[in-house]
């Protein structure tokens, strides 16, 4: 095994788009596994737009990341060596890692996932972990759905977006999706079965969606915000649920972003707007990981994972997130399993 | 008794500002009472903010007033006339009566009101009516406020305002109120028990606010939106509430207004931002008179009217609500009781 280790340091906040000098990828040594402590190999890196938020000051539901201090991030990782009673060696696990090859832990926020027959590592980190559990519970606990309703989903072809209108098919929702390319709207409606799906970079959104949700829009599962979350809620229901989910349109804004033009439709259509982060349901986690799994064996979910390729690329990825280039999950793998 | 009606008569939809020619004074016979019906002398007219959004063609909770037609409005009136069998000579009513000395009736929408001893007439309007409702459901329902939470509530000298910060401090929160005078600020703090109050004329209100609310913001009772608002959701809590009750500063703009730039607050403090509006309480409404009359009595409450004297002064009536002339509800007198 080797001695070296490889970590991206945060050097420096960005401002507007993450520059390539704002991190950079050190080796540092090993560190010593002391006694309670267990050393992690990273597999996967999942990269996400709350990683943006987490290189800002700005007051989140996180603490920003310290200037020179490891990239935070969720990671897959193997036990290499545990003095920890908790883990043994060669255990699969799941936490804040960070952007490096191995990390050391205490064991805690540290989570023991079983190696399911058939299930692959990737479906750990694509489906069930913070991503499914993100629509899962965003969805069925904020959106509260009913049969028939109209249920739209910004960044449809995303990590979570493209889960949530599949559960919102599941409930007996029509699920109408905006994403970026043709090919991410063929994909939603032709393989996941989206009832609609918009290109919002070759349509009208508006018109669009009008067409698209004849009966108006019950839920929203926010992700993207700006413009196109101004085209939906002019079309809201009376009572509309509005799942504020992210806003990543303008988490790279180096300038403070207009709210949406409409936000008297709230008031008039008396809807509800309710921020989201999953990780207040780290309690019911283990719910969202059996239904989701139970979906995914009965073949009622399909999910995607968009593999990068080595621990260096892992900036390379986080850019493919704000500029859509992923389709589905965005992983950085960083070693064999 | 004359033969001749007074009207208020919408001829165009105000473009910003309420013009004079959008609206035009009519002297029209009286309506015989047919079989059915009664004839309701107006006492006093209702002047409210939710006037504006009638006279625009927006989509709003009820349709707009039509070109040509009698201005809508809620009044307080005796009956004249009736061969209705619910109604008698000389019962007290409200409802939809509109800008107009009588009114021909069929009874629906039309409430009965008791004449209780000690409780004058503008009681009805200004406390006992939908504008204590809508303090009443607004923060109870939608804010559900917990001692020792923290309430800021804008337009805090309105009809509505002054409501809600009583009920709050009644539930034992901490009241602070947004008003645009120091007389204002006067009133609500040294008559009304408000613990603060902001002048957002010549305060700096975020500063004010942080100041004032040192343990945050759990509740926002939100009657005026742009700036102000925005101020206050960068400082609310996690899990706050946000009773989106009014828009006042926007419903004369004549170009669409951007909403909060600190939208990402919500979502980083999981809170939520429901729109309201008292009229789907109408079932409820009982309940509401009983527990403010109640407090009403046990001197828990006050309220304040602003009377203007004469139909003929309505639309300055609704013009001291935007320039924030009034203290307290503002009405119309428009003939004795």
């Amino acid at each position: 095994m080797t001695t070296m280790n490889r970590q991206w340091i945060l050097k420096s906040r960005p401002e507007g788009e993450i520059a390539d000098q704002d991190l950079q990828l050190v080796e540092t040594p090993l560190p010593e596994v002391g006694d309670g402590e267990l050393l992690v190999r990273t597999t996967y890196l999942s990269v996400d737009p709350t990683n943006r938020i987490w290189m800002s000051d700005q007051k989140g539901y996180m603490p920003p990341v310290e200037i020179g201090a490891v990239m935070r991030g969720v990671s897959l990782g193997v036990v290499e060596t545990s003095r920890h009673r908790g883990f043994a060696k060669g255990d699969l696990v799941s936490g804040l890692g960070g952007w490096q090859d191995f990390y050391l832990s205490d064991g805690k926020g540290l989570s023991k996932l079983p190696r399911l027959p058939g299930v692959p590592s990737e479906a750990m980190m694509g489906l069930l972990s913070m991503v499914g559990f993100t629509a899962y519970f965003g969805l069925l606990d904020i959106g509260q759905p009913k049969e028939g309703e109209t249920v739209v989903v910004s960044a449809a072809a995303g990590a979570v977006g493209s889960i949530v209108g599949q559960i919102a098919k599941i409930k007996g929702c029509r699920a109408v999706g905006i994403a970026g390319s043709d090919e991410k709207c063929r994909w939603i409606t032709e393989d996941l079965g989206f009832d609609a799906a918009i290109n919002y970079k070759t349509q009208d959104v508006f018109e669009a969606l009008r067409e698209a949700c004849p009966d108006g829009i019950d839920i929203d599962f926010e992700n993207v915000g700006g413009d196109i979350f101004d085209c939906v809620l002019r079309l809201i229901n009376f009572k509309a649920r509005i799942v504020l989910c992210g806003l990543i349109s303008q988490y790279n804004a180096p300038e403070p972003v207009p709210g949406p033009y409409a936000l008297g439709n709230i008031l008039m259509q008396r809807a509800r707007m309710e921020g989201f982060i999953v990780t207040d349901y780290q309690d019911r986690y283990g719910e969202a990981m059996t239904q989701l799994g139970q979906w995914l064996q009965e073949g009622k979910l399909q999910y995607k994972v968009d593999v990068l390729d080595g621990l260096e690329n892992t900036l390379e990825g986080v850019r493919r997130l704000f500029s859509g280039a992923n389709i589905g999950k965005q992983l950085i793998k960083v070693s064999d399993e």
